[in-house]
């Protein structure tokens, strides 16, 4: 429960400050090593570094690689680290233990799980996605649409609109033909978050498979993935969750899928006798069948690092903080920004929200305008061809965080420095 | 050029030190930690710690992640690093620039390219590999043989025999059908090393696809993949190449084959335009299609930190000590073990051989002695059913090491201390 209060109708810096001194989540800062003077409202890229990856990540160089050597296999536990730290990340997403495990890259999970969602629905031809989906998804699942279907004859891809984008509904795409359908919770763009429970429902009566990527989502808003029923999830540590850069991904196997489920690619840490080095493959028992080769584990124990800062974290005060922080910005924009035509176009309603706030530049160039922002220690980031996206990380961005972007953005517009030619485009990463 | 004696006919710690003292590479062992008191036979499993490795991951996560934060994806380089570092591997193993990126674990990268490799030739359907291959490769090899075939008729399997198991040869099973050949070019058990000028020949002169798995040959033994006119590759950098505990794999494709591979996993790294956000894929040219998804930075630090090390190593001077090395393991076996019945399985002859020596146990319990020999601080492993194994790090191993560990061997034979319960089979792992 909170006790900070709600965001009063006239709002200054010293409101935001006064929501801070209030807020439950603000010591959660200190946790975090942020650069002086800088705002960070791009946790939903790259999360901040916790204070204490650098030590975890030293001991495990020092001692377990170089002490231990090759005993800390077994002696650090490093062959089961996938599973335990799977079991961490369980709570956060509505997930038993054992049912989580990590994976390599989040788009090679992606793949692992489509392929054993689609192998569930054998006499089904279709893979339902979306036109705004993150790119990469829709990337893989043309590698599974080829790789399930025959040769020459790739199973088919159905593409829904929404959120801004024209395009047919779930509804229109449905029929007896669809295997799968990948859905993101939390649009990378512009921050419009899924019905978790009405989605998956509409999807499963339709006999199909529920793919939810949960990228945009973990970390950030509640997520119970048992509580709606769905079947698969994949989703990234290196967002909200603060793993560092390229941490592990995670996929989730709903457990009476387990026993049943055959992921694309099979090798020997998701075999169930690893170490009795047979010739055939045979799947190990459980979410440890997703399990592909050895995993990263520098990236592993800085993932580990993050994780324990979650064990501490109310869910329930972080979404509160996190609608709030978004509200303050989204009301600050309306109240100040008006003058520019800058436009909000992440959904105002809070249930359909992440915590992110997308933002059209109306007429300035909302490219040049990031850079600018950046420029002056203000970091959220550009996606093409037109939004400014700022994710709003609850655990570290504090209200005066909020004041102070948009603050530094009113300034920005009103001096026309944007214009400036080193803020002109060059290319961008996520 | 080596300036170092050859073995003598009579041995004695004091003829290792000399060679020691005459070894152009031993300097090297100084860029690595190693514990007091250890005799680290086990680089072929996990290499040692370079000692520059912790600062640099050090750095990457207070400069590039703490303060750099999203913007070192440019600034950094991060986005480029397994397009860098491939290029840095290149020379070791025969390739140009180019030619190899960083991949997620091993069995991943084995899966893209295997799957890259059927593709190109859709017309047969056998997939040749052998029975004493790391077990891995066959079970990612199960997952490609399904996937690339039809459902319900996957690519047929052929196992060859050799390196002491029963099967047929090569020349037995290779004919117009076979798509694909992978073969581990230095066995993992054995050390037995194929002649890759002779089996690409013969392979690509059936018609047949070569893909070399190089996990115990890179850093180890000379490798030429563009000299034998190989067809794809793929190797691991956490055993000889020293990148720490599950570092990013390798892959590796002749340029010939650039323009028309067509990879597994279908993923936005491997877009040609990453950031443009289209929502259909397209392969960005040369190697950098095989990437998928967003690579594991920290991991890849630590593997920059050790390529260093490799900018410096005349690799002819490497495989005369790892030659050298060997040879003397093998005839002070021969010499003091046989009283015993210990058997050395590696083949004699040191064209046939990577850098490791396995052996059998005779009457004794192969297990059990491998953990007495820990315990006493050498440290090889054991592989089942009955091998024990040790592997010979030209950068870091000694002559006076290999004398070390025959004489803890010879000790813990002659007093049979092996019996003892503390030293009998749980687990164990790779």
């Amino acid at each position: 429960m909170s006790i900070a209060p709600a965001i009063p109708h006239v709002i200054d810096r010293a409101t935001c400050t006064a929501l801070d001194a209030a807020d439950p989540l603000a010591g959660h800062r200190e946790l975090f090593d942020l650069p002086e003077g800088v705002v960070y409202l791009d946790g939903n890229s790259l999360g901040a570094l916790p204070r204490a990856t650098a030590a975890r990540v030293q001991r495990v160089i020092a001692e377990e690689w170089g002490t231990g050597l090759i005993r800390s296999w077994n002696d650090a536990g490093w062959f089961t680290k996938p599973i335990d730290l799977g079991d961490r990340i369980a709570p956060l997403i509505g997930a038993a233990a054992g049912e989580v495990v990590l994976g390599d890259s989040t788009s090679g999970s992606l793949f692992q799980v489509a392929v054993a969602a689609a192998r569930l629905r054998p006499e089904r031809r279709v893979i339902v996605s979306e036109l705004g989906n993150f790119p990469t998804d829709l990337y893989v699942l043309e590698s599974v649409q080829e790789l399930v279907g025959e040769p020459g004859r790739p199973l088919e891809r159905r593409l829904i609109g929404g959120d801004g984008i024209p395009g047919p509904t779930l509804a229109d795409v449905l029929d007896d033909d669809v295997a799968v359908v990948v859905l993101t919770h939390v649009n990378y763009r512009t921050g419009r978050m899924y019905d978790m429970n009405e989605v998956t429902r509409q999807v499963q009566a339709a006999g199909a498979i529920m793919v939810w990527d949960l990228c945009h989502s973990v970390g950030a808003v509640p997520v119970d993935l048992n509580g709606a029923g769905a079947d698969f999830a994949i989703g990234c540590t290196y967002k909200y969750l603060n793993g560092g850069p390229g941490s592990p991904s995670f996929i989730w196997a709903a457990e009476r899928h387990h026993p049943e489920a055959r992921p694309a690619i099979t090798a020997w840490h998701g075999h169930a006798k690893p170490f009795d080095f047979d010739v055939e493959y045979a799947p190990a028992p459980g979410i440890t069948r997703f399990r592909v080769g050895t995993p990263q584990l520098l990236s592993v124990a800085a993932l580990e690092a993050s994780l324990d800062i979650w064990r501490d974290v109310d869910l329930e005060l972080l979404r509160e903080k996190s609608l709030r922080l978004t509200e303050l910005f989204i009301s600050l924009v309306d109240s100040r920004l008006a003058p520019w035509g800058i436009e909000v176009v992440t959904p105002r309603q809070s249930a359909r929200r992440g915590s992110q706030v997308a933002l059209r530049a109306g007429g300035a160039d909302g490219y040049a305008v990031m850079q600018a922002l950046i420029e002056r220690g203000v970091i959220g980031d550009f996606r093409a061809p037109d939004l400014m996206r700022f994710g709003f990380t609850p655990l570290y961005v504090s209200h005066a965080d909020v004041w102070d972007a948009v603050a530094t953005l009113e300034d920005i517009l009103s001096t026309e420095v944007w214009r400036d030619s080193r803020f002109a485009r060059r290319g961008a990463v996520t």
